[in-house]
């Protein structure tokens, strides 16, 4: 008897039934759903007939407002990305689908590199497509996308790439993102604090060192001029060798741009027979974990949150599919200290 | 006058007017001219005049079966993974977007992880799409993806993980590769050869102890036990520690099952003053750049080609999206060895 009422559908319900319901109920996708409720899309007419029954079962009932955006909306999202490579644009990219999913939809990565012609050809293929929206990704915050995104007629959100103007973007903070690296060395008394990083050309390069000169300036210790380099493992350890070649005091703490750079700082310091951290700490930028977590000790590295900067985004778009307003203009989201054992314990946490 | 009659199109041609030379004339996307031409898809009047006039004074002249593929292709391929972290998913992406994007494809990728409904709403949404086909990725040769891809309407093409039965399959030749590293090191007459290697429960693992059991019985020398550990770094140093922790003869190389094991391996052999090649040569596996590039000395390695495999299996799929006949079965493509310097020069190479 409960059991046939549960069935039913007669049990109490506390809130109104979503067209997330009827999918669910019905074992089908969102977007199934939707085109069957909407007399619309390809499906058996035996699909179609079960849908609008699991609907009227369910007492789903759909508001106006809603019914005309489902019949607009695709249930796709476009992501655009030049990251090859995919160290940002997969985690991002986890992010965005974690968000995405949960309401039914789905992302399409097209990957345009710097080419404006793959660029055109991927946007007009998703703009034929009908997707709800597109998300630009990138693996620099200072350079563009090969495409002007800025009259689609799709909303538009920029992450992890550098935004037209009166765009929406999400960008990661790293200027307080080295502010956590430093300060936490700072915490733990370290005096001699160099910064060890890639190439002037890069703006992450001047405002993480930016931040390194503050909080030693709030600190009241000395600073030592910036080392720029490559962002690699053999410039982390070149640098190493530049720093303790003379006979005077090396630093106590080195602060790297990379991981990668960290883990040739931490190599060249044990090579070195100098302690890490005991007599040297160290910290990175990035918190690849294939890098950070294989270093020798593990490093202490700024994690950018790149899959919440991608659900953030992800969420964002979302909003403007479903036609609420949402202010332009670049957020930036907290980076996070991931604390290996790079740098030894913080003092009060014996 | 040369000027006019070139821009006229008067000039001879050598071969039949494609929709590639209007679409480019027009500086308009294949999918765009082929809507155009079909007076289907949204653009406005002008362009859809603009580019039917192009046609007309280029002299195109469409068959009628490629009309007819034309009309009902979407210039959209499908490409599924499970590999979040995209160590093989991009390079695979790389060389299907190469294949297609010059026959004005896009590619599409979704990452369906391990989880079927994700899967389910990911194929759903392609197939709304009316995506051309559909390419299945992933990260191990020897696990399907999470969904059934055996009835779905479109051309379906497997690369780099388990097909179905009677699928068209794309796969790395991982024996072959194995022989590639184990015969330059006999080449380079290297005698006691160890292999050290990742988890029994990957089916490349002993595929690729196989080719090392073989290689050494038909060179005559005898074969070591091989050691299975993890994927890691620390794996590699701990194999090291083992091999010449007794006093009797260390092996002269050691083949790793991958990059980052090598890397252990190199490094371990380094800090008890081995030297590598002079002393023991070794060969990784995978040719991961960010690994294998930065290794002391850098890394000889085996490269599975996944850029290739990408662009066999997209060019694959665009012969059965155009009605050609393929094959079923798996086609297993060759390896190649990147030849750096951990390995020292071969003997004929003065």
């Amino acid at each position: 008897m409960a059991e046939g009422m549960e069935r039913e559908g007669i049990a109490p319900r506390k809130r109104p039934v979503t067209l997330r319901d009827v999918a669910e109920e019905a074992g089908v996708s969102l977007a199934t759903a939707s085109k069957a409720l909407n007399d619309q899309g390809r499906m058996t007419a035996e699909t179609r007939a079960r849908i609008q029954e699991t609907a009227r079962r369910l007492g789903f009932r759909p508001n106006g407002l809603a019914q005309s955006l489902l019949r607009q909306r695709s249930f796709t999202v476009g992501m655009l990305t030049n990251d090859t490579y995919g160290r940002f644009s997969l985690p991002l990219m986890a992010g965005i689908s974690e968000a995405l999913v949960d309401n039914g939809v789905s992302v399409f990565l097209c990957n345009v590199e710097d080419d404006p012609r793959l660029g055109q050809l991927h946007v007009d293929a998703m703009l034929e497509k009908r997707v709800d929206g597109i998300i630009a990704t990138g693996k620099r915050l200072d350079r563009r996308l090969p495409i002007d995104l800025s009259q689609l007629g799709v909303p538009v959100i920029y992450a992890f790439t550098e935004p037209d103007a009166d765009a929406i973007a999400f960008v990661s903070d790293d200027e307080g993102g080295a502010r956590l690296a430093v300060e936490h060395l700072v915490r733990l008394g370290r005096r001699r604090i160099v910064h060890v990083t890639g190439p002037a050309r890069f703006a992450v390069v001047h405002q993480r060192a930016a931040a390194y000169r503050a909080v030693l300036a709030e600190a009241g210790l000395a600073e030592a001029p910036v080392m720029m380099g490559d962002w690699t493992e053999s410039w982390g350890r070149e640098a190493v060798d530049i720093l303790f070649s003379q006979a005077a005091d090396g630093p106590d703490a080195i602060f790297c741009g990379n991981d990668q750079i960290a883990r040739g700082v931490i190599d060249g310091l044990r090579e070195r027979g100098i302690d890490v951290p005991g007599s040297v700490a160290v910290v990175g930028f990035d918190n690849w974990e294939i890098v950070a977590a294989e270093a020798r000790p593990p490093l202490t590295t700024v994690d950018m949150n790149l899959a919440a900067l991608g659900r953030e985004a992800g969420l964002t778009l979302l909003s403007l599919v479903d036609g609420k307003p949402v202010e332009p203009g670049i957020r930036k989201l907290p980076c996070r200290l991931v604390v290996r054992q790079s740098c030894g314990r913080p003092p009060g946490d014996q």
